[in-house]
C-alpha cells in the first residue's frame, strides 16, 4: 500500500455513521473517499460535501449521497491532503485549485483532518508556491500588491488557457523563499482587495496523519 | 447646486490632462463624472476606469474615453462616494453592491478623493450597516462566522430575488451596534474564509472632501 492511501483509509476510521463529513480534493483524499465509498457499500450511513467539482463526481460514482450548505450549517468532520505541512501544522493547499472551498470546509467542520505523505512534510512552508485566488477584474493590479509582499506569482495556465477556479476566479502561485510567519502573511495576503483566499491554512488542522522514515503511520 | 453635487465637481478640480482616473460608483460620484464629461468635451484628455457596469454605463454616455487594467497598471486619482465617514477619514463602502471594484480601484490609485456630503460624516462607524461581499458557495455558513464577531446579517435582496455582485457573489449587510475597531474588524472579516471583501476602507482616503454646517466646502 502507497503512503497516500495508508494515509488517506487511517483518517477514515474517524468518521461514525450520521456524520456530514467534508471530501477533500486531490490524489490523497482520492483514497479516503474511496474507502468511505466502500464502507458506504457495507452499511455506513453519512453525508458528504465535496470541495470540488471533481470530487463530486468521484463521490457520485462511488455512491456516497451528498449533501450542500443549503441543507446544513456545519460538518463533523472534514478530511483533505496538504501542499506542505509545518511542524505547528500549518498549511500549504491549493495545487488543485479548490483552496476556497476546501478552506470554507475546513473551517466549518468540528474536526479537520489533514491526511499527508512524507514528503509533504517540511520545516518551513514555501517551498511549494502559495496558490492565491484573486478576481479577474484588476488580477495584474493585484499582483503587483502580493509581489510587493516579497513573492514572485505566476498566473496559473492550463492546457494552454488561463486557469479559472470553481468560483470563477484565477489563481496566481507565488514563489516566497521562507514563508517565517505564516499567519501574518494570510493577513496580509486578505487585506489585498482582489484577493478572495490564499492556500495558508494556519491552525486549522486538527490532526495530521503522515507516514515516518519506517512507513509507520504517525498521527499528531 | 445640492451638496452632492458641490462635493463631486470640487473633486474633479484634481484632475490633471492626461491622467487616468479611477471613477466611482454612487449618487455622489455621479456628479464628479458628469462633471469630469463636460471637462472632456472641452477638450481634457484623460482615461477613466470605472468601478461598476453603471459607471461604465454613464461614462459611455458622456463620451469619457475608458481604459481597463488589462492597459494600466496603476491610476493617477480615484474619486468616489462614500457611505460613511469617520473623524479619521476611514469609511464605509458598498451599499451600491459596488465594494471589491470601488476598493481595488482605490488601493491601485496614487490619490483616492472621497467625496461626501454632511449626512455621511460621523463619529463612529457602524449605523449604515457594513456590506461584506462572499462566495455563493457555502454562504450561509459564511453568515454564521461573520455574525460570530458580533453583527446581525442580511443577505442582500433586489426586486424579490437575491442580489448578485458585477463579480458573481452575493452580499451581506451587517448591523454592527459601534464599530470601534475598524481595522480590527476589517482584518478579522477578510480571515473568514468565503470573504471575498468587506466595505471598511481604512486608511485608505487621501482626502475628504465634504460640506460644513455652512454649506462651505471642507476639505480634510
Amino acid at each position: 500500500m502507497n503512503e497516500k492511501q495508508l494515509v488517506g483509509e487511517k483518517a477514515v476510521e474517524y468518521v461514525r455513521d450520521g456524520m456530514i463529513v467534508g471530501l477533500g480534493t486531490g490524489s490523497t483524499a482520492y483514497y479516503a473517499i474511496q474507502k468511505l465509498g466502500q464502507l458506504v457499500q457495507a452499511g455506513l450511513s453519512i453525508k458528504g460535501v465535496p470541495t470540488s467539482v471533481q470530487t463530486e463526481n468521484l463521490a457520485k460514482e462511488l455512491k456516497i449521497p451528498l449533501t450542500t450548505f443549503t441543507e446544513v450549517d456545519y460538518l463533523d468532520i472534514a478530511i483533505d491532503g496538504a501542499d506542505e505541512v509545518d511542524q505547528q501544522q500549518n498549511l500549504i493547499k491549493g495545487g488543485g485549485g479548490a483552496l476556497l472551498r476546501e478552506k470554507i470546509i475546513a473551517r466549518a467542520a468540528k474536526q479537520f483532518i489533514v491526511i499527508a505523505d512524507s514528503s509533504k512534510m517540511v520545516n518551513t512552508l514555501g517551498t511549494f508556491p502559495l496558490p492565491v485566488e484573486v478576481t479577474q477584474f484588476g488580477h495584474k493590479v493585484t499582483k503587483s500588491h502580493i509581489e510587493a509582499l516579497g513573492g514572485k506569482a505566476t498566473l496559473r495556465q492550463m492546457d494552454g488557457e488561463i486557469f479559472i477556479s470553481d468560483n470563477g476566479n484565477y489563481i496566481y502561485d507565488v514563489k516566497f523563499e521562507n514563508i517565517m510567519d505564516a499567519k501574518e502573511l494570510e493577513q496580509a495576503l486578505n487585506l489585498i482587495p482582489g484577493v478572495v483566499e490564499n492556500g495558508l491554512f494556519v491552525h486549522m488542522a486538527d490532526k495530521v496523519i503522515t507516514v515516518d522514515k519506517n512507513k509507520q503511520i504517525v498521527i499528531r
